[in-house]
């Protein structure tokens, strides 16, 4: 009896398997930018999910990108160090030794886990910031705020030679400016613009919400799919949650910039990314360019 | 709750896929050879799950051969233009213009066949023979058999360099002698043969059984695992069942040319070979050598 | 005496080889794509010597690309078979037992023997079926011919990489539509198509006629040289043989696609393509594009 | 007046270049290991002079590689963390929590400026841990110490491929245990285990003293050159200060596994690299293998 | 005492090559091509420190083509051959017996002079001709100077293959008409010729004066810097040294073909490659193009 | 009636082509150095013969390196340069200006030529001097002979770089010691000396004698093959001519050194490359190694 079950159970499961194959056939060989980040990064046990999903992924045939920002551990190490973070309009100010607390916690901390997270299932990633190899040049944004920056150009050569090795690239958003002055920068841009500069076929944004919402915040207004002009007259209506606001802005760069598909998942989720990735259902929202028609490639596509 | 369910599933879904992740990392890179024939064959719902088990295999990064002879498809092809089949000891008695046949059926026929299943999901597959580039030199076994080759030499440079762009090789088992005479082969014995030559991880029979007996017919003594001097000694008690007794002896060779492991599976299992490589339980038996200790390598192993 | 004949004899030959230097030196690296059928496909004897041929041709340096049909082969074993062959306007009805027995007898039986032939030499030639790895993708024509098929897209990708491994490919006509289903394929036009798409410098037509005549069927009005203009010019005075109408009409296809020189030639002629390529005289009719003045380049031209 | 001094020093400074040509045609394509420390890593115009010298060893030909620990900055984060160091027998007291801050201190804090001091130059570095790609795997050395590790096997492949893309790797001594977990490592060793691996042909010291002498510590005694049996005879005699010992194992190690010279250099010194690698004088101590007699190679040598 | 001597002058020697850091940085991966010709050919002291000078820009990465002549030399073996040198309008006049001699008195002698020099250093340079694989296509300037050529055509395919496999490339200014007959050609214009076609970084004349005067023949008025307008403005004004005129022809030549700077230096001037390459005062006169404002990169620059 | 003739003539041409084929695909891909000399090179028709028959060669996938000297060109140089030759033991007496005079004749006059006469047929020969890239290095035989050198030392490397970018090296035999001083060299030791360097297939002498007689100087007993052991017996029995002796000590050690077969042949003898190649009856004498047994491999053999 337990035999049987065990037998069935084990067809079902080689059932699902085979399921997957038109969308692992779809996104072989694709390059794949995901923003890592909120409960999907802080909760242990997500963490792990998250790494056996994108080595997964990265088995069959895709190439992640990871990158991750790090705000609560910049402000934990912060509090830890004496010193209280401090922001105008939603950005921390960043004063020299800020900036060396942020390299500390996102580069020294964050991104150690993350590769570590990925290097239990095989020697598959390579921890970067964007100081290294010209990867990332910002710009100050605004000297009252101190060394903060705006992406200012993305050197993508390091990442391809990384890919063309064949390993999973984790990118923390630690950018310099012509300078050299290692600056602060918000992660959701960054991976925006490395995903416009890597030529990527999707950007991710892993999150803590169900997606975007047509009447915010209720939940059954979640869209499915959108497209750029759609989410522009959304954006235009002021219907878009505060958070959410420049993360879509980051989205629309990268389709102008030649990303194929930007989605916004919920990262609390178990397995978000597969079932982005490798179900007929999909997940979260989907933002396409406007001379995307309906023809449904992969995912909730 | 509909909707409910609908979730449900594909979270269940997903893990699946998130526990395959072992075994898709253990053969990736490696080379399997699988010899594909039985009702997997004959049976068109099985021959098209097979043709996704095995392109599948292919995207999640492992290297599959196909070999496959066609003996009903030869004596069918045969009575259609009024000559009769003729065996000696098992082996078919092979005039010239049965070889025609022979190749007619294996290669105009079958071979096409698996082709086409297969790049019906993308151009993955290409048909070869025996005789394309030198892969497959024969000597005559017998004056009175007739074009029956016994496997000289391999030779598999025009393997490797399909695999290398990325192609499923699917041969048919015709090969020539050193004067350039085309010959049928035992494509049992010529699947070893290019498993041994190409240093295969696996060497994969799909047959009409459950596996290898302890007791033969007792299904309930199935061998899940077995080394070499084990399988010695049942085929020297005399256990094995007549049909079986050459795939064995091939699997045997197979092994002391370098091949890790050999499989008997049951094709009539529909995604036996997902079974094999992709869940925990495995199917059918595996053989190994004897040095190998119960190291569990990947599926049943 | 027999010495100094021998010995003559020998300088006469070292004489020849030296002679075909220019002709060597301006194809060298050239693709060069012969269409083969006829006598020079049937006659054992000049099959050899086409084998010959095209092997000498590869060993200095030419891309030869071989592409045949096989309309006797296909008839004879339908007959064989049973099934009497019809067709509609010149054109083989075919059912899906008909794409059967056109497979068998080109993949399984003409290639097979053009491939042998030609590795009696060396291991230089890959049978290929317009099925594989996404090759020849087709429509169909007319469904009351069933799978007759016309030429829809040409990936040479596979053709590309077996000449970038120093192979020769044998290309058997069947080709696939959209959804998989096989084809029967004008082989003409094939070649031509294939020509075209691989941007080779000829296109080789080996027929059962002298060439290509001014006043048909006079011989001794056989044209050595023409261009598309008065070629069309010759088909709108309907001054050419039935037969010959889709040949010609399929190298001025190819000679928009980019192919440099189309070829009409004897294949009947021991050596023909030797003759051709090699010596001053050249023979049968060569077919320019309109631009191509009389600059003279090898062979007949 | 000032134009001839402008002009003799120009020309005496082009003399210096021309003199320095031997011994860049001598080391051009070698692998050199630095482990980098002290004075030469704490003062910011050493830091930055160091820079200078790695930078111009990587242009005319040398393939650099850094290795650092850090354990004054280590100490003063657990400080400011509010963290007591703790030693045992001069080896750090190492909780799970110590590993991240050793992480935070190393990798988000050393690593970053030594890599932005050599991008200030241009794109050349990129930052690594023992982490990545599984570069370093460790043993944990006694469970009273926590997560203080062994080198246990270094893979050097993603040094390799990063030399291989003209780049200076920039190696942070954080090793994992086989468990993953994450080990503080002894730098001096960790920077001879890499030396081994990547059969470097230097492996450099740069530490606060003038190099190895007979009579320690009289400054009069310094050894120019010696070899591993004169080491290890002057280890049994007990002349060598007590912090140099696990420096001059490491490099008696490294000698073992293949580097052909180790060199204890005075850090303090302006350019101490670029006067060992380009000069006749050379400078601190070089250790050679037994085997080698005095032929001069480069340097001091 | 001495010891002190000889540390600082260590010391400053160390400085000075980190000193030439930015300008190795610069030039690194740049193609120079280097017309060498007057005293510092002549004189073999400077000879050597030539020799020295390429291999060391050879060695910091840079790419060094020599161009020369070898007039004197010329006129001397054909005074030794008994044979007297005749000029009109300062060009030699050129029989097929004086072809003969130029080939034996440049490529024979000054290019196997100048070949064993830098290979003295190790095994660097390769000996070209014009002649050798295409390299120099020439027409007859004018039957009555017999076989002086003028360049026709530069096909640098040989020259790149030498650079890329990391040799030094010395040209004999020889070149071949369409019939294959040698012809004397102007080095100068070669060297201009060659730079263009390899879109060189830099073309650099050594030369027996300072470089290029605002008064003619005033040293005081040594133009550092000028562009292609102000150049032809001199040469307009007839302010420039006669012999100097076909350089600076040339150099006008080159820049409008793609090379970046064009430079006259004194060749008589020891280490005056390295004087201009690697120190901040840079010799001679620097041409640029008239779009290049002063952004002063490198050298003199 | 003529057409006649000239259409048989043109069958005959293409049946001696198709007769070459065993010999073009034996050869294919084989290095062949060839001692390059005699009447074979200063007869201007044989000369272009030679040319011919090179690139011939070259063009059908056999690597020819070329390599010759010029005893009497140097002669008529020094007479011509007022220096009477003086020769010991048959050893030209090379002073300092002597060294200078045989690079004259042999890189700037010999070998130019040789590289022109290939180059009429395309861009594919590059003359080589055993001075470029270390190519030769030899020491001093005997002081009272100045700088006339015995090989010490073959480097092949520039030799196989060129044939890998598919040109034929042509070499002037000067070679330079240790300190970099140019010596003259014996052409047939050097042409053994760099075959057995290359792992050459067949090492070729064109001389002015049919071959190598058993009964000196009787052609009637012209040796067609024969092996180490009955050469050695020859010459110990004192039945080789002088002049042929240091060659075919040569021809010993290039066999000993790995190089399959040496031919002595008959440069005289119009096509005599073309007549060894690519005919069954080869001419001259062809020595194999004593291991060898008649197998028959190609021309003569």
């Amino acid at each position: 009896m337990a035999a049987l079950d065990r037998i069935t159970d084990a067809h079902e499961r080689a059932q699902v398997l085979a399921e997957a194959l038109p969308y692992i056939r779809e996104f072989a060989g694709k390059t794949v930018v995901i923003k890592y980040g909120g409960h999907a990064m802080e909760d242990p046990a997500l963490a792990e999910l998250f790494a056996q999903d994108v080595v997964l992924m990265h088995l069959v045939g895709i190439n992640p990108v990871v990158v991750h920002g790090g705000g609560p551990q910049i402000s934990e190490l912060m509090q830890r160090l004496g010193k209280e973070p401090e922001f105008v309009d939603g950005l921390r100010v960043t004063d020299a030794e800020t900036v060396d607390i942020v390299r500390m916690a996102l580069v020294g901390k964050v991104n150690r886990e993350v590769v570590a997270a990925f290097n239990q299932h095989g020697a598959f990633a390579v921890g970067l910031s964007g100081e290294d190899a010209g990867l990332l040049t910002v710009r100050t944004r605004d000297p009252r705020l101190g060394f903060v920056g705006d992406v200012e150009r993305v050197d993508p050569a390091i990442v391809l030679r990384l890919l063309r090795e064949d390993l999973i690239p984790v990118i923390a958003t630690v950018g310099v400016d012509e300078s050299g002055q290692a600056h602060n920068v918000n992660a959701d841009t960054v991976a925006a613009a490395i995903a416009g500069a890597l030529g990527a076929a999707k950007l991710v944004y892993l999150t803590d919400v169900l997606g975007v919402y047509e009447d915010y915040p209720d939940e059954a207004s979640l869209i499915s799919r959108i497209d750029v002009s759609g989410m522009e007259r959304l954006l235009a209506e002021g219907k878009v949650g505060e958070g959410m606001i420049p993360k879509l802005r980051s989205c629309i760069d990268a389709l102008a910039a030649g990303v194929e598909r930007a989605h916004i998942l919920d990262g609390r989720v178990p397995h978000a990314l597969l079932l982005e990735f490798f179900t007929r259902e999909g997940i979260g929202t989907m933002i396409t360019r406007d001379a995307d028609v309906a023809t449904g490639t992969g995912g909730a596509a």
